[in-house]
């Protein structure tokens, strides 16, 4: 694919400052541009290097002043940035734009599938598996019995959902993400042998959630196990039967949620957290990296950190005297010590 | 599938109290119950929904004494819990009994299969595979060559397991479960470049194991990695080379044991646990969710907590201590200026 | 395989102490060793094992000087321990000796394969990929479009790499392990709904990498995520968008690293340790297990524990005082008590 800075200032509505007829072929940093590279200035600690940039062509923010000589071409629009990450979109869905049935793939004659979808080799669509417009699924992709699937989603290589479990519209599955396996419900008996108990609910993905590499969601043991919409999830997440987690929350990789936990909407959760089962976390509660959640948190906005967690300002406080415990007993020795004279001296 | 509450009382032993013709075909939680469903009431905090429930049909204990006036016909059991979880089950087992061979399918010529197993499109069975009786084999799963299956047991879609591996009977498998992989062992080199140690032991999971989606667990060096009977695995948990897992130990989810370890049977580990190699643990021991252990546990039946672990009464007693650091830290100052003046005074 | 005692010692040039016949089928450790099996005695704790093994051949280093009467049949080398590893990978490397094509397989009729391939059954080959010599891919791989794969790599069952990266040569996937899925980029709107930020980079991981089961690297937004050559990465590790890891660095399981940060050469990282995105780890610098890093590390060498984590030799002499807070408390109450009682005498 090659473009003229004409076709791309078009697109992005800007105005042509420079050979309007210089082609680009891909997209880079500015720091690493090459000939044939389109990039972007937004950032102004970046602006030395537009003076330096190999990049044949640069889209500026259009209140941009140079103060030396520039050699790329440059597009002037009204935020670099949103034109710059507009473009990667682009770029992105003609990169990714798949389409038809590959062979060998496995449909189920009862399944039903919606236009323009793609569907690649080693595939495999369940009995009585509905699937929208212009879904992609990628090869060795699994879709179990039953399984809805929205318009527009695209499951990457291997993702596997399995039976009676529904994923929205707009929605992007990772590679090696599980959804509906299991939950993990045993009852010992006498002799402390786990029976267990079947997982007979499903898992609901509401629409415009991404949900990362290798993550994985366990199918309610009754009921639904609930991602609400524009939830993203990063990789390596495991999310346990009959969760809940509210819209627009974000959480970063290998973070963990127990069972019947219900998290808020528009939260923010650090990587490598650990949520306990069986509780609440309120709407735009914030958790650092590692912390440990054991109790509701309740209070809307909260931010914590630790393992058990507390208020974050308070944890880094108490990790300030921590890091000084050596030098706090050794205060307390002298203390005693200092005591210990005057007792004798007033005795 | 459609039951009437007389079949399924018949089933249960049960006894019915209102309409034994009433059809149900779903099972749902009392508080979600809609016309044409099953549940139960075992927990009496849950009594009042008994009420308002628009289920068909509830099963509760023979010694239920209702109220009010109740809609839905009952069936009256020892235990409406039991009774439940094996409706479950039963449910589970008829919507999950697949059978057949799915094509395209890979089977080596060397490999043996028992009566009545289900194997789906593009899974693969390498050389001299064994696998028993009615073992299910979902699409995509790799079982690779000399490896040996038991009876009865469970691979869902894509669980992978390596060459000379071993599953017992009665397992379940995961999607994404991998079994097998090479343990982590490399020697470093003069100029620090790693040699691999090739890994060319096994790994063996005895009868009745589940293992959740994503987990790993990596052959020996020499000899086997082994997961003894009725062990229990949650989702994403590593379990390194050689390591050894007791009977009936259960562990929650992203939990990770390394090299050499072995651990007793009957423990309890909570999730994001990690366990150092070439250490014990006693039976009956329980870990608290993110803990560290970095040492041999040997105290059968010992409770531990943090990172590192050491008894948990006294880990929850130290972080009360934690939590107030920052205020003990102003006592100190304080007692020394008070000190200060005290020895002024004196002086 | 049968070998005699003559042909191993020929292999590894050392001599035949005994009869020099004797057949060996297996490999083993020195205390579980069986007739037909060839061991080694290398660490001089497990001498003993020597006058007991059943062991048909035994590797000992040439200066070893037996004390009673040894049954097997020893190979004397320089250096037993080396001898030993070098078997292993020759047995290993017979095993695996995987060649052709199995089908069905999806290979892009743009796609260049070299000499020598194995395509498992269920592997997918995309557009324009270029597979070296010598390289195996396992069944249900996938090889997403424009993919460079080196000479003498493998990539073992269901691994997965997304279009556009490049694997270098005599590298190990193994099972499960995700290549260039999207980077976590999100930039929130007024309504806190979360844009994607598409993520058109890929990730380079260069020559003799090991990646280990279920571990995800992502690719770049724009330019690349680095593997250098030599690092090692253990099982169900998240490496973030444009992460890059410096030569020879190795990384246990569990581990995660936010995006753009930049970790040195020859580094040590334990376990569960997570790094916040957007610093810079320096060369030789070892983390301990479970540490969260959320900080550039820039001494050389530098060793580190805690989250957040400090110098190793503080954190452990700060932890053995956090495991005494609750006494650490009663000591200042004393005190206080003490004070108290002074100033009323003095005052």
């Amino acid at each position: 694919m090659e473009f003229t800075a004409r076709q791309i200032s078009d697109l992005l509505q800007g105005t042509v400052d420079g050979d309007a007829d210089v082609k680009v072929r891909g997209l880079s940093k500015i720091e690493e541009g090459k000939p044939g590279d389109l990039t972007f200035l937004a950032n102004p600690k970046y602006t030395s290097y537009i003076y330096s940039t190999k990049a044949s062509l640069v889209i500026v923010n259009k209140s941009f002043v140079p103060e030396h000589k520039i050699m790329p071409t440059l597009i002037r629009v009204e935020n670099a940035y949103e034109s710059f990450v507009h473009l990667l979109e682009i770029y992105n869905q003609i990169q990714k734009d798949k389409k038809g049935i590959e062979q060998p793939s496995f449909i189920s004659d009862s399944a039903k599938l919606g236009l323009d979808c793609y569907i690649g080799a080693f595939a495999y669509v369940g009995n009585n598996a509905r699937i929208g417009n212009n879904v992609k699924i990628y090869p060795q992709v699994y879709i179990g019995d039953n399984v809805i699937i929205g318009d527009n989603t695209t499951l990457f290589s291997g993702a596997k959902v399995y039976s009676d479990c529904v994923v929205g519209s707009n929605c992007t599955l990772h590679t090696g993400t599980v959804i509906g396996a299991d939950g993990f419900g045993f009852t010992p008996n006498r002799e402390n042998q786990y029976q267990k108990v079947a997982q007979i609910g499903n898992v609901i993905i509401e629409d415009h959630v991404e949900i990362g590499a290798n993550s994985t969601i366990d199918r309610a043991t009754l009921g639904s196990t609930i991602i609400r919409k524009g939830v993203k999830l990063d990789n390596l997440i495991q999310i346990a039967h009959n969760v809940e987690i509210g819209e627009n929350t974000v959480i970063a990789a290998q973070t963990g949620v127990a069972g019947s936990t219900k998290i808020g909407k528009d939260c923010m959760i650090g990587g490598q957290v650990g949520i306990v089962g069986h509780i609440t976390i309120a709407d735009k509660v914030k958790i650092a990296a590692q912390s440990g959640i054991g109790a509701s948190i309740t209070a809307e906005g909260e931010i914590v950190q630790g393992s058990p967690a507390f208020n974050i300002g308070d944890y880094k406080r108490t990790y300030v005297v921590f890091r000084k415990l050596p030098l706090l007993e050794k205060r307390i020795k002298e203390l005693e010590q200092m005591i210990s004279d005057l007792r004798q001296i007033t005795s």
